[in-house]
């Protein structure tokens, strides 16, 4: 093999571009070359194409978001659409793809594989939500930035001795919330995967109240309502309670890498290109118990369900249910 | 004079300890006692005071928001009220109260003044909307804070090509986004003190993306209007824009103050002592041109307006007005 | 059981205080009492103990070092003096102790188990050089502040197309130079674990420079030799370069703790008031793959070594391995 | 005038780039084109010049060092070698030169005045030592980066009921050491602008513990002398403290610029092409209580001496004067 490709799809992650980086500098290492495709599928079809060198990277291993761009792209699911995304590449002389994004991402070289081009997925979200992989890139980051936010409005909430409800992303997992919440001891946690009864999260509240504690925050996870509606039903339960929203939004998601994003980004993006040298396709990386681990995209897309981590789920609840 | 207190009061911002943290400190110099008292207004009333010493306030000077809290207390207009809170004060043994927080606090401080009790005001408040001081605590904290912020968001914004409407605070002061916008290098800023023209703005953004910036940021201040309304306005000037909306909200009010909060916090907590030592009241302490300096309650909120500064606005036309 | 006591020992790491306070919560929760002891094995003897409640706690959770003080006692491997503590704790009612520290702390709950005190450790240091667990308290949050510091020594090493070598903490563990090398993408990570040769750290430095990276970063571990002497020796192979020394220091030490820092920290605080509920003595709670995991500590100490993340190593050779 | 080139100087310092960055917005603005000079005055005879748009210098607004890099080059002492930075910049087409550096640099730019080419210096230097203006780009963020660092050091001072001092830049000026010093509460800050006692110093922080303080800090500007040599003179005097010592040293040069430094960053940018447009030369832009203003540089250089801020610094001798 001679030139590799590397693209970046769906929703931006911060650690993305220490992937890139690691892609280019082990593509480098097995004197391969490297493209950088812009605009995700889209590029790859239109031919957005751009050589990459240690220059280019090196210093973009620190940035957040994603350097090679990122587009909505839905005519990828077409197979005449994949097929000229292959002869675009076959013209350019790359004999393989390296594909960073969700599992949305994961189907798009999935496609290309099935067409006999080889194409190696590389886990990248905030959300943490893809299957298999217990780590994706940028849910550190994601995570760290929503507990500093979560810190910050804290000195705001016991100031005024308020309740603040913090909502944070995660449209079906609510592994942000479960760590965000878990780090600065909210009151409640509220996510998609379990369901939660409003009279109990007051009870909670208002017992650390008892307990002394001068503010409370209950984290919500974006995927279970919006912060206002939220609200609206928290204040009938209780309606002495002064209580603020607050939408974390885009915020939780930029900014640069955490050390721990960018370490298993990099790690990663060199088995990424290590396993499309030795032939492997259809597959994507990730990480089990801190270590590598190899998945089938077919295999663990249709079978398998992320899950979220129930101990610390029960570990806050225990800890909040005060007598 | 043996014995003071302190008290903060309206929204919390970054930097009040520092300041609370300079007036034990200066009085302890002095051989004075100091009192906190918590819940601002409302706790000087019903006798809510403890006493502050090295100990309590050392750690505080780093800390965002108020060790002493603050609260809503609309009784505090009546005379009534006010001849309670000093008679309160008087059984305590203390001899001047030094308040920190907004204008609407100063009120309060001159209240006591007219009844013939030393009050001194320090400015508080992160929009810096205070007429006189050209600073007030909290400001440059809230500034850094939306700053990093739009930092975060760009790298989302560049990922996608997009363009982001950021929402900051200041409901009658432009002060947060003229600073975030010109140190974030905004394509516009939009603040309640100057007139704008949507179509203005479009041509910009557009005149920008020509040069070749890959993402587009406007300011808004809450004052002006919503972001989501404001989105609305500029997708009908401008269909072929992808644009997101966030506001910081309360991220941009707490967290740790910055030096310079807390340099000016300790300047002015240390000088509202020595001026109350020095028999003064019914003024307040700020600063001009990065000096102390002292300004009279009564003259300044009746007949000086708060100015944003122009130069600053200007400047971010002039560099967004590309040919 | 009634009533638990805490301390901690050695070295302070950021997310002690989440420990200590998951202790209280978790006490809380089961109705057990939870005393605080100040000073470590010191205060164990000298009965500094101060009962902990939920407000002593709910803002400590964010904050670095330890709100219980640590010290050194090297009078505690007496056995007269271990007798003494349990003493003190018996007139206290104190009937289990959580320990929380790095193995010379575990030694010291060991000789309270072997006299039949119950007694559980918890790993805090920010070295991560404890057998067993692959966790301990304030690694990341260390490892995250030292990558922060490299950024920034990085834009001054950039600006001036310098070498810079940075000294990191670690003196028998690697584990800080790793992850902070591989997440900054240094052109050698120098470790005490593994030999190095100068003519190779010289020559991919070289390799670097001759593919467009426009400055070098060396990270050194303290263990190997201090920065001042590994510069003269580097000098001698390439006296061409111009190359600078920091030593990170405390400021490694220090600073809030990261989200990950306090989640593990909060779960094995819990998890260790679990263990000593139950009846469990001289083990300490660690962190396997993600997970929970209970170790013995004798077993532990004396037969398992700590081992670093060789595939990190590896792959920052790899990757610095140009052609 | 149809060409202006830009270069930085001396040390980098957080805020050049948004300099750089307002020069070409300000240029662009005025349909002038702006040429980056690479490596400083070195650059400039050798004819490293490269051309600056929009798209190059967007994202530089919030990147520390500086983009042109900056290099060491005594060599353009010499009118020979002046000469020959006007020719070359003749030949390109360059009518004006815009120098951002230290006062080093600004005699470089006067040399080029003298010969009758227009040039206008920007001051950039963390250490805040140029004489005229009372700020310089990269002061606010290399204060508030060595603030932060002592806040970290607390935690562990704290923990350990510990004397830290902690040196930071500031070779000729004590501006780092004095707005670090009461932004953190220093209990003792050394400059090079005042004579210190020893015993002096013990006192202050022997009366703070003895208030309840459980750690002490002690900045040290280098200008004075090293952390090493300092700590054993200290020892001398106060022989039962625990003291430890740390150097910032190039931590807080890098990194982000805060907002304060990028917006007067961009006002004097901007700024400096409006005058070179208008003919000026020999002159500097700068800062006098927070408005524009203009320096002449010979007058300036030869006859005004920089001073620190004396207020502040007596401000901490008299709140670290406790009884």
């Amino acid at each position: 093999m001679r030139r590799l490709a590397v693209l970046t799809s769906g929703g931006d992650a911060p650690g993305m571009n220490a992937a890139i980086r690691a892609v280019v500098e082990e593509g480098l290492h097995h004197e391969i070359e490297v493209m950088g495709v812009q605009h995700g599928f889209k590029g790859l079809v239109e031919g957005e194409y751009i050589k990459l060198g240690v220059a280019d990277v090196t210093h973009a291993i620190r940035r957040g978001g994603t350097i090679l761009y990122s587009a909505r792209y839905p005519e990828f699911k077409e197979e005449a659409v994949q097929k000229q995304a292959i002869k675009k590449m076959e013209e350019n002389g790359i004999e393989g793809l390296i594909v960073i994004g969700g599992d949305g991402s994961f189907a798009g070289a999935l496609s290309l594989t099935k067409l006999g081009f080889p194409a190696v997925g590389i886990p990248g979200t905030i959300d943490n939500d893809i299957p298999g992989t217990e780590y994706t890139i940028g849910f550190d980051s994601a995570m760290t930035a929503a507990t500093i936010a979560i810190d910050n409005i804290t000195d705001t909430a016991a100031s005024h001795n308020r309740t603040f409800v913090v909502e944070v992303m995660g449209r079906n997992a609510g592994d942000i919330a479960i760590w965000a919440g878990v780090g600065t001891g909210a009151d409640a946690i509220i996510i998609p995967e379990e369901e939660f009864f409003m009279g109990d999260i007051v009870r909670r509240v208002r017992a650390s109240r008892q307990h002394g504690k001068d503010y409370s925050i209950i984290v919500l996870a974006e995927g279970v309502m919006g912060v206002e509606d939220f609200i609206k039903e928290y204040k009938k339960e209780a309606p002495e309670q002064s209580v603020r929203g607050v939408n974390l939004s885009h915020i939780q998601r930029g900014g640069n890498p955490t050390g721990r994003d960018r370490v298993f980004a990099t790690l990663m993006g060199a088995k990424a290109v290590d396993l499309i040298l030795h032939g492997q396709s259809g597959i994507y990386v990730g990480i089990i118990g801190e270590e590598l681990a190899v998945f089938d995209i077919v295999e663990t897309l249709e079978k398998v369900k992320h899950k979220v981590r129930d101990d610390l789920y029960e570990l806050n609840r225990s800890l909040t249910d005060r007598y």
